[in-house]
């Protein structure tokens, strides 16, 4: 916080109090003023009506200086750091945010996807580096248990080579996540929570410990105050900041309706890797999964961490290919293979019988048999036959 | 059989009988002399020793004539037609094969892969129009019980669209697709088995009654005459026709090592569609498949029969996308969500104050609550409040 000064950090925490998050119109005031004078004007009335409306709704007519104070005592009292884009601390990759156009009446959201004003932070991890080394994960509440040990041994996997894993704070997906990165954070791996809510405020009730435990090693983040409610449309608005702070997102279950393909949307429309994990084709859990990796050309079908991190990590760590045990016969050609396969199981054939049936010349079929003998693929008899078995 | 003079019959099932198939010396062999002269160059010995050596092997002295008469006997008594490339019944798209060129150094299977020289059949029905309304479907023969769900579905589904199912004989996926596609015959489908042995010897024997069944409505195909042993290389090289018989191929099941795989690459090769049905991550039987989605730009996942007929069938068969049920909240658009949202659950709030929490102007409140109420989104009291419930 010490790194900004007070005036632009109260700006920057008025403008995010004033605004639900998002806002092209906000944005393009701060981009031309500054954020001092764009809260200027918006609390002298100097501003259009979509934007002076919205303003003049929340703030009711109280002091903004007394709200200001009343936000910074919130962010002392509860330990929470504020981090604002003039922050040494801000992850330059939530600027990538305003080069991403969304159309506003194709979007199941209809909102305007711009950067945030500020972050509440709970944690002491550095956010500037996250997106370096971080990878999000998302998918449904309603996860499958083979979805909830995906997200988990991804994310593990992620963790325990030292990478951060980023999801929001939902049961399902997101929490199985969270649970399979911190089994990992000894490896110096860690988790981060985007929540939809203020950071004080634990949603769902029952993940209050998982917080607390993400709190340890990594970072709890919102764009909303303390107390903010989980709104139904924060969660969609929200999942633009989980794309953006990542290397890439990674869709591990979603059905045909989850919203945690809006995540990846965004994450495509940032031009981040996008990887999508297969399931069952019978489950309608997995529609989504399988309707992205049909249809979208840059999606990546990932079954693993190391997968993971080569389609999203820096170009050169790859994964290995599963090629599956290697079999005696593979180290035949394809001659001596028709050779092998024409030689009767026991009582011997003769070279040149062998040769007919596996329809090679008697010349190169003489030339092979001993070595194939020698080498252990056939029996040969006492009086120069071939057999598979002695 | 009738369609194609004798001496040309005789030609194509002699070279067919002489040579292991797939041959590209043979078949340049063909395409510069006629079969009927390449045949007789083969045996005046007018040949280099790689055509010389295997045709002598084979014929181990015999009389060609003796051993032409014996293959036609065994065709009649058999009921077997035998269809070379000049029959009206050839299937063109075969041709196609001696366009593909295959780096036999890097290929698993090491051989060329030319097209037939003649086709044993079972079964009454054209092979001519096959390829146009034909799918191939391989997979493991070792599959689990969720690939031979996914294989039986599909090919039911084609072929209750009137589609063939084309697929080998083996355990496991080939047989799933053929009795998936049989329970669909009624509407018009049928099944293809292509056997890498003489269609007089079920292989394996337990599939006798499969193939009895197949030959009702479909046929029965190989490459190779009456009796002759279904070889391991064999396989492979039969692959080829499989893919190139069908207008795209279907792969449901295949560890990191399954021959299917290189079914697919033939048909890639073909510049055929490739189609692969996904699976859990964490089952070894389906490495192949995610392996070849993962990294095969022009493979497409499938998960039913109507997203494969759009893959290989005629532009404009387009399936159905998967959308999930409509629910209550889709028909509200975002300010409207953000006031449902923002509003008291009961004990109404003042439109001002859900303005404020939602971050909505109040002029814009006020014209849209009235109507979110009219519409039973929210209950409007008697003093002009709005909560959820009534």
């Amino acid at each position: 916080m010490t790194d900004v000064d007070e005036a632009t950090l109260t700006a920057r925490l008025m403008l995010s109090w004033l605004f639900e998050p998002g806002s092209k119109a906000v944005h393009f005031l701060v981009a031309k003023h500054g954020p001092q004078e764009a809260l200027n004007r918006v609390l002298r009335g100097l501003v259009p009506e979509d934007l002076h409306g919205p303003a003049a709704s929340r703030l009711q007519g109280e002091d903004p200086a007394a709200v200001a104070e009343r936000l910074f005592a919130d962010a002392n009292r509860l330990g929470v750091r504020i981090v604002v884009p003039e922050s040494q601390d801000w992850p330059s990759t939530l600027d990538d945010l305003s080069r991403i156009s969304v159309d506003t009446k194709k979007d199941r959201i209809e909102r305007d996807t711009f950067p945030p004003h500020a972050l509440w932070v709970r944690g002491t991890l550095p956010l500037m580096d996250l997106p370096s080394r971080a990878v999000s994960i998302v998918g449904a509440r309603a996860a499958s248990g083979y979805g909830l040990h995906m997200a988990a041994d991804i994310a593990y996997g992620l963790s325990s080579r030292g990478w951060t894993v980023i999801s929001g704070g939902a049961y399902g997906i997101d929490a199985a996540a969270h649970r399979g990165a911190l089994a990992g954070t000894e490896f110096g791996g860690s988790t981060v929570a985007v929540l939809a809510c203020g950071v004080d405020r634990p949603y769902p009730v029952a993940h209050q410990g998982l917080f607390e435990q993400i709190v340890q090693s990594g970072l709890l983040i919102s764009e909303w105050p303390p107390s903010a409610h989980p709104y139904r449309n924060r969660f969609l608005i929200r999942n633009r900041v989980i794309a953006a702070l990542s290397r890439g997102t990674v869709l591990v279950e979603a059905s045909a309706r989850s919203g945690a393909r809006f995540t990846l949307r965004r994450a495509r429309e940032l031009g981040r890797p996008t990887m999508v994990v297969p399931g069952p084709a019978t489950s309608a859990n997995f529609i989504g999964n399988h309707e992205i990796l049909r249809t979208e050309v840059t999606a990546r079908l990932v079954t693993n961490a190391a997968q993971v991190i080569e389609d999203a990590g820096p170009i050169g760590e790859f994964a290995e290919l599963a090629r599956g045990p290697i079999r005696p016969f593979d180290h035949l050609s394809s001659v001596e293979q028709q050779l092998v396969d024409a030689a009767p199981r026991r009582d011997g054939a003769l070279a040149s019988q062998i040769a007919a049936e596996a329809g090679i010349g008697l010349r190169e079929a003489l030339a092979i048999l001993p070595s194939l003998a020698v080498r252990g693929y056939l029996h040969r008899t006492a009086d120069g036959r071939y057999c598979l078995l002695t």
